[in-house]
């Protein structure tokens, strides 16, 4: 099994956090994604031991809440002691329905508007992380109109490339993403930053990309952040309170996939920042990272029925299901690899390859190809693997389905976080 | 202008459908789907007299939803007297709920659950079209059991390449839709339709794929279908009454892209397809078309608001917009191309090539790359055209983003056909 939330019982069903999955179909119908809640605390919990641990007792884990974002998980975190990352009004919204305690949020993307600049400032958020010039114009002109003082961390582009997939390298010098530091807009923008009054320059940010399996670009790009906060406070003679440093951490989707050890590759960039900040005679800044995927991507599985199962002799084999690219987009936008089982016949042997496909009109609506499956029939409960991350967040109404609820569970008991969308939401805003 | 829909006034400003793009940008905010209902009518014209003249006067266009589905465009459907497309509950209920008359329906999908069957059996759905025997032998029992028989076209995979993007091609043998002729399949399922009492089969469905310029494909596959029933008719003594080709005219998105010509099409292969029968020795089918994009795709735009303009020297540009991948997922699925303009500033000398991106924390998340653009800033109105098809149907609120509204105009007015979503309905079912 690729996480130890998952086992097989002894009906062969697989069970999830204790559960069995097919009784959690039954009582809450499919497509459903289940999330394991006390895995997302354990996961909250690796990386605040461990940043506390090697950075000291002020750095802080920030949950990236565009990976699951849902009013449930804002309590989670809450009450596990992390910060968050929000992207836009409505995380914003979400976190304060939940009561989470927004001074310690960090309001990203490469776009705010001016709306989302009041919304934000409306709400106290904590600190902006800021993209480009233009907009930290308009945070001190927003923060100027309210006489106050809004925290800002810069975020900067150390033009890494961490060898993952183009559309989530996002540290690279071409990026939408922040000011670059190799064409010397970073410092300009920090100059500029420092002369505004309405604003309170606290660091810098950078975000290297995603699935990264080892600390080693976490430790290349901190030691260019490092130098570059040098640098600021030889040129401007400001000294850097925070250096976020971004998420990235990658996850288990297959058994290919390498573990990640957390907190060892935690203590191996603290060990190299520490050295690296003595080399440039700094000390070290707080740090902050921000783990997504990989506080809620395998405490997350989805549960789907199976349909029409279609052998086209000489060529391949389908498994229909009832979702599909509207609850998972991310084999249909990445060609992401998932883990598939045939949830009620684990102990029998493989029977079929097969591609599992969704329900939607479109060739492209796959969730996974050429999956090893028993002897599967309409109305098996097929479950996909490691989907806490970017699915429920990135889910559509395409061909006019609705989106599935999302069901918690602890060892203990399981309960609705979200309730599944019926046929009257969905046409709620039709005129 | 790739439709004639579009021009510029005398502001320099583009207008679609005769209203100035800048005024709707303010009269409803951004970003804002626009839709030109005339032109929709128009697109349905073309498509029923075309039809009823070169097939007869049984001939039917059903309009494919999936491409745009909301209660408005049922009722604008309805009145041009086409017959609809729905692949879901979602669809149907919407349909239902614009008052369409079901029984011009047609029930699409390769994997309809039994409770799918139910609800469409329950609203009285004219015809299912049937992916496999499995689903067959469900609909059989439904029916029955409600002491009905159903109306079935039977999907059917000609084996036809129409040498377009793999995700939309959907008429080869190796497909998650339909019955192989090839394999024999089809005649098998057939054959079994015909021993079930409660299901009247009614005829063929096949569907060859997407952005198709010429009837060529159409030809071929409408000679396949043909030859099909010829031989069902020898060993069955089945005549097929419908046929029914599908959908998959194209439309521009592009200078580049060809202009089609509907009718000149149609005639096209009403004239290959008779001889074919002639042929053959059977009478014509009454013909079925499912055009979805080409009946809305160029009766949409969508406007956005331009946020940060970041130049990165050396490297490239980047105008970010307030919508993105949110809204319109198609580059980032499938690397569409899309013609994006600055909407006040038509007249405007090219000034910069950019990237024009979204406002997701996604790198992936771009609307159109390499695009020529006047001198561009914060604030100004950018439009993408021909956004009417696979847009709002593919929408998703990732990054917790409001999905926009969406305004329908004539020539003499402007009306919301779709509210854009509130925080409070993006949060409704959050427990």
């Amino acid at each position: 099994m690729i996480c130890d939330n998952l086992a097989v019982n002894q009906k062969g069903h697989l069970t999830f956090c204790g559960h069995d999955t097919l009784a959690l179909a039954k009582q809450y119908g499919t497509p459903l994604y289940v999330m394991d809640e006390d895995r997302i605390r354990e996961n909250c919990r690796r990386y605040v031991q461990a940043m506390k641990e090697h950075f000291g007792p002020e750095a802080l884990p920030l949950y990236a809440s565009k990976a699951a974002s849902f009013k449930r998980i804002y309590q989670i975190v809450k009450e596990e002691g992390l910060g968050v990352d929000v992207v836009s009004p409505g995380e914003i919204y979400t976190a304060a329905l939940a009561g989470f305690p927004l001074e310690k949020a960090y309001f990203h993307s490469n776009n705010k508007t001016d709306e989302d600049i009041a919304f934000a400032m409306d709400h106290k958020v904590g600190y902006f992380v800021v993209d480009c010039q233009e907009e930290l114009d308009a945070i001190e002109k927003e923060a100027a109109s309210r006489g106050l003082r809004q925290k800002v961390l810069l975020r900067l582009t150390p033009g890494i490339d961490p060898h993952t997939y183009e559309a989530v390298n996002t540290g690279m010098v071409d990026s939408k993403f922040g000011s670059a530091i190799e064409t010397g807009q970073a410092a300009q923008i920090t100059q500029h930053c420092l002369g505004l009054p309405h604003v309170e320059l606290m660091g810098f940010h950078c975000h290297i990309g995603s699935q990264v399996f080892d600390a080693d670009t976490f430790v290349r790009s901190s030691e260019i952040m490092l130098t570059f906060i040098a640098q600021i406070q030889v040129r401007f003679g400001y000294l850097a309170r925070e250096l976020n440093l971004g998420g990235g951490f990658g996850v288990r989707y297959t058994q290919e996939d390498p573990f990640l050890d957390v907190d060892q590759e935690i203590a191996r960039l603290a060990r190299a920042m520490e050295e690296k900040a003595n080399q440039m005679g700094i000390p070290m800044p707080q740090v902050r990272m921000e783990p997504g995927r990989s506080i809620v991507a395998d405490a997350g599985l989805t549960l789907y029925t199976a349909g029409s199962v279609k052998k086209i002799p000489g060529y391949k084999n389908y498994v229909s299901i009832d979702g599909g690219m509207t609850d998972n987009p991310r084999f249909a936008l990445y060609g992401s690899a998932y883990t598939v089982y045939n949830a009620g016949k684990m102990n029998d042997p493989v029977a079929l390859t097969a591609d599992v496909v969704g329900r939607c009109c479109e060739s492209g609506d796959i969730i996974q190809k050429n999956v090893s499956l028993p002897a599967t029939v309409r109305g098996d409960i097929v479950a996909v693997l490691t989907t806490g991350a970017y699915n429920y967040s990135m889910a559509s109404n395409y061909n006019r389905l609705c989106r599935p609820a999302l069901v918690m569970v602890t060892k203990d008991r399981s309960y609705v976080a979200v309730e599944r969308e019926s046929l009257a939401y969905l046409t709620q805003n039709d005129v």
